[in-house]
């Protein structure tokens, strides 16, 4: 070998070795792609986060960054004054979210010579709930263990750049199914550690508490909360707390409430706990947020139990009492209406619970982009109406996060939302993807459509037309209709939810059967109360619907439920397909694990229609639709299928039958 | 209950009782499902088995039986005479038939009063080859254990009926594979009571031997076809048989083939051995029928073997020697050419051996019509260049004989072809559908139509254009185009026949390869040799095409490879449906039985799709076409999936991952 034929083999070496360093990607840096600039960039004014941040990434020209007067709470102008950029806000925090936007804005590949851009968050509380376990599980988490387990510093700055990029201003660190040990000392001083981690991005620590936590870590008889030990015990741990952590945000509690202890086990009220609570946090400027996720097993409707608990205390809630509603009346189904408190409640400070961990929408192996889920929502609930949003989230200590690269999305998608309701779906999976995979045009249509096809696609293929919770009992992952072991409560069960019977499926929620229909305002209630004016997605919902009943599309309710459950499953397909070609453009290592991830949702599309079709077949004694694919299994071979899993993981394959 | 409605409820339950009974049927019966006449019908004449049928099946008038001199060995005439129909034959087998074919207007719903029908069979010889073992299995048997194993006489009288019902005259009991202790006189014995309860159907038995019988079971030293020994050894063994057997149909013999010992063992050739044992057979009129399934691990094309070995030797064989060749080339695969020694050897009887039995084509599992297949074969090789015709049994001891309901098809149909090879796959079909299931043109028209189109789908979803042999190792089921274990002959692994590389994939048999195509006619050859005449159907059993040839569709080979399996899949899908529809017209039993194995075949569809096109993506490095369904398993998944079954089983599941 000459000389020169080395050097030009140890170069192609480099350059391959190189080459395929930097395109495989593990989903790590999210949409935080920033290249580390070669030299640092010239940023002026106020030090802090946003300048540290700015001269590590920032490829443009000079920056200022200054404080100014007049500017709402966490907003910012970014401004073009000669050749040097102007980033004004009135806080850190908004220093710091303008230093992102203009990140953003070199990522996303827009370079306009000449910014005027005013911008301010349209709600105060932006926050994440995290479900996490003190023994390191997530309830429903689909992305490894929890991060805050064992806090890594490395990691926790990458958690708290990413929620400030997009906005994120608070963290609830454990599951509202909080064990009291939340509150020792020695759980605190955790606690503090990450309270300190993530205030340099503007980032506020919250903690879900046990109700009954007076009794179980503090000895006392009762957790009773007009008992004066009790507010004592509570002024004192409050106390203990402000003293570690000057900023934390305040208190997250699920009470009375599948099992936990609240004020009703004291006879007390959810506003006596509430606000005893409140009274206790007030002086440090904390809140409570107030879960309205109750249900009881004897309720004739689930869905009426919010409203029927809630309702009487309007008005009866501290002013820094919010209470956190799911964005439904039941349980972050697929599809829903939106939960009838929020039209309801008059004199009471709401917020949305949106559900970012995908726990009925195949969890981290289905690509389910949920913005167009909350854009619905807020078609029905004007944000002006609301306080605060919160997202339950997707995250664990998986490389990439969230389990599923495109999973990173709703992530991201929360803080816009959050920040901005008013920013479409569609504008939000553009800067995403821009940021997250490449601004190549070729790859972005394509693969937004996808992401905004998805969650009609997953209704499709799990619960169109209105139908809900018929998930496997205990992972919520797969179809199980047919669920239903002796001495459960029935609420418990599918066939609760789908009444499917020889007449037709649905729950009547109209005025003659759980009247449901009447916790809505006059014109909704008149619209969903009649069968034929009742939008189709939600029919079953609010209807028992005939078989024979004659749809829009011309076709009787059976053909078209196959129809839909069909349309689900080519969709899926779709997305199979539209992301292959996507090959050239996505490096090797996301492009065959989201492939891998969308086989196994194809996959688990198809176990969905043919369990349900067959399934309600039983019921409907109608055949399926000719130009409908028909099921390849057995019903009595798919009702064997068990995914071997607790509310702790992700199925490792989905559907393999 | 008033007495009245006692009545009636117990009316209608027996009404209910019996229409199910009646309606189930569990498949025992195949195509002969005559109820037996209230009445026995009056049949004069000729006394046997036929009169015997027809007392107990005939609905209709008076029949007489009658011989009549002039007419052909087993053929007959039925003519209307006033009310009278007269069956006319030479003899009692011409009778039976002709009663059989009465017996099947009645069934057909053919009520013509003017009968004039005169038939005669095209082969003389129509003969199954059971592949039946000593220990009860069944070679390549998806249907059970043999019924020649432990023969049951009912068992027994319904195998001869169903074979002299449409023709069938000669069985062969034992595997080709043949242990030597076929011939031991304990298992004579055993064939003696079988040929006597076959007789009266007009069926005579024939075995299989294995060629080194005088070493294993006559002590000899040798087995060589000129040594004297051998030759009085085989001589005292005829004898035996036939003073057992006195209408014995003859031998036939697996000879060096697949480690099968043979005459060249002892520096013979096949005519040799052939002849030696005609010579012994002769005296009693027995045959031989001389397999030409050989090939060497050291070819460098399999498919020229057979044309090697026995083209040297044509006109060397005794006049009552038969060479059995299998129809194709290789073996048995969904399609193939012809084999060429049909078309060379011109001084030499043949006869073909179709596999009934589905040992590569999806088993008991898939619905797939074989009679395409052998007309196939007859447009290019004339029926009456052959002697006759012979077919591997798909029977065992399974309810319903043949493991699939439409698997009967195939024996009905073989029975029918070799009576009459120019009768179409249509008319066949009709025929055993209006028998099998029933006269309603509903049910008719779908179901054929399936039927017909079937063969052509599994080629589609299993190996189109010209695919070959990329079957599993052991069981000859699903798809492993990669199995290669280190040390295995080469060609017993899939690489051998598709050959994928870079460049493309398939088998160059031109002029410049193998130089298979000059094993046939000149003008075949010169259609073969040619990548743009070679039928595409054929296109990669005689070339290596590039990925990126330019087919007749406009498609690269690729593409078109794509959308063949593809097709296959939904052509298996769309039978499911359409049979689907079919369910008001066929009792439940059946019904739910062909459905369950359809919807097998659905699912192993896309096992072989997206294996094989996964896997030669390996090779081709091109993308799945946009409009072609995309495989939901990764490769190295799917290349995980076992079927942990031997060569005598059919799959409980087929594809289950």
């Amino acid at each position: 070998m000459t000389m020169k034929r080395f050097f030009f083999s140890a170069f192609m070496l480099l350059i391959t070795g190189w080459s395929v360093a930097a395109t495989d990607e593990d989903g790590s840096r999210l949409w935080l792609r920033m290249e580390t600039a070669n030299t640092a960039a010239i940023v002026t004014g106020i030090k802090g986060t946003a300048m540290t941040e700015l001269q590590t990434y920032w490829q443009g020209g000079p920056v200022m960054l200054k404080r100014q007067k007049g500017l709402a709470k966490d907003g910012y102008t970014i401004k073009s004054q000669g050749d040097k950029i102007v980033i004004a806000a009135a806080n850190d925090a908004g220093l710091l979210y303008g230093a992102y936007h203009l990140l953003r804005l070199q990522q996303t590949g827009n370079s306009s010579s000449s910014l005027d851009i005013s911008e301010k968050p349209f709600y105060d509380l932006r926050i994440l709930n995290h479900w996490d376990n003190p023994n390191g599980t997530c309830e429903r988490g689909f992305a490894g263990k929890s991060i805050f387990f064992n806090p890594n510093p490395e990691h926790m700055k990458m958690y708290a750049r990413a929620n400030a990029s997009v906005g994120i201003n608070g963290t609830v660190l454990n599951n509202v199914n909080a064990k009291p040990e939340a509150l020792s000392s020695e759980n605190l001083e955790k606690v503090k550690t990450i309270a300190d981690q993530l205030r340099p991005y503007a980032i506020r620590v919250y903690l879900s508490i046990n109700f009954a936590s007076p009794i179980k870590i503090g000895g006392l008889k009762t957790a009773d909360p007009l008992d004066a030990k009790v507010i004592g015990w509570w002024k004192d741990k409050v106390n203990e707390i402000y003293r570690l952590i000057p900023d934390f945000g305040g208190f997250l509690v699920k009470a009375n409430s599948e099992g936990e202890p609240g004020p009703q086990d004291f006879g007390r009220t959810h506003a006596d706990g509430a606000n005893m609570l409140a009274g206790v946090l007030k002086p440090h400027n904390g809140i409570v947020m107030w879960r309205a996720f109750v249900y009881a097993p004897q309720s004739p409707d689930r869905a009426n139990q919010a409203y029927l608990e809630f309702m009487p205390l309007d008005g009866q809630f501290a002013d820094n009492v919010i209470i956190q509603i799911k964005n439904g009346p039941v349980d972050f189904q697929p599809r829903e209406p939106y939960s009838p408190l929020f039209t309801a409640m008059q004199k009471t400070q709401m917020m949305v619970e949106f559900q970012l961990t995908q726990e009925y929408l195949g969890a981290a192996n289905h690509l389910v982009y949920l913005a167009p889920l909350w854009q619905e929502f807020f078609s029905f609930v004007k944000p002006a109406s609301l306080r605060a949003m919160a997202g339950v989230a997707n995250i664990g200590d998986d490389t990439n996060w969230c389990g599923h690269h495109f999973a990173q999305a709703n992530w991201y998608a929360f803080g816009r939302a959050v920040w901005n309701p008013s920013l479409t779906s569609e504008q939000i999976a553009n800067e995403w993807l821009r940021q997250t995979f490449s601004n190549d045009e070729r790859m972005l249509s394509s693969v937004k459509q996808i992401m905004l096809d998805s969650r009609e696609a997953a209704v499709n293929y799990m619960m169109p037309l209105g139908i809900h919770h018929i998930f496997a009992g205990v992972h919520h992952y797969g179809p199980e209709p047919w669920y239903s072991p002796k001495g459960l409560r029935a609420d418990w069960t599918p066939p609760y939810y789908h009444r499917a019977d020889s007449i037709g499926m649905g729950f009547d929620r109209t005025v003659n059967g759980s009247a449901n229909v009447m916790q809505y305002p006059y014109e909704l209630c008149r619209l969903y109360n009649d069968i034929n004016t009742c939008p189709e997605t939600l029919l079953t919902w609010f209807h028992h619907v005939p078989w024979d009943h004659k749809m829009k599309s011309g076709r009787t309710f059976w053909d078209e439920l196959c129809h839909k459950y069909d349309d689900g499953v080519h969709q899926a397909r779709h997305f199979l397909a539209a992301w292959d070609a996507m090959q050239p453009y996505v490096d090797k290592q996301r492009f065959s694990e989201v492939q891998r991830k969308l086989r196994i949702q194809a996959r688990d599309a198809e176990w969905w229609r043919d369990a349900c079709l067959l399934y309600f077949q039983t019921f409907s004694h109608r055949p399926i639709p000719q130009d409908v694919e028909h099921p390849v299994h057995n019903l009595d071979e798919m009702m064997q299928f068990r995914i071997p899993i607790t509310m702790y993981e992700n199925p490792e394959n989905g559907y393999n039958k």
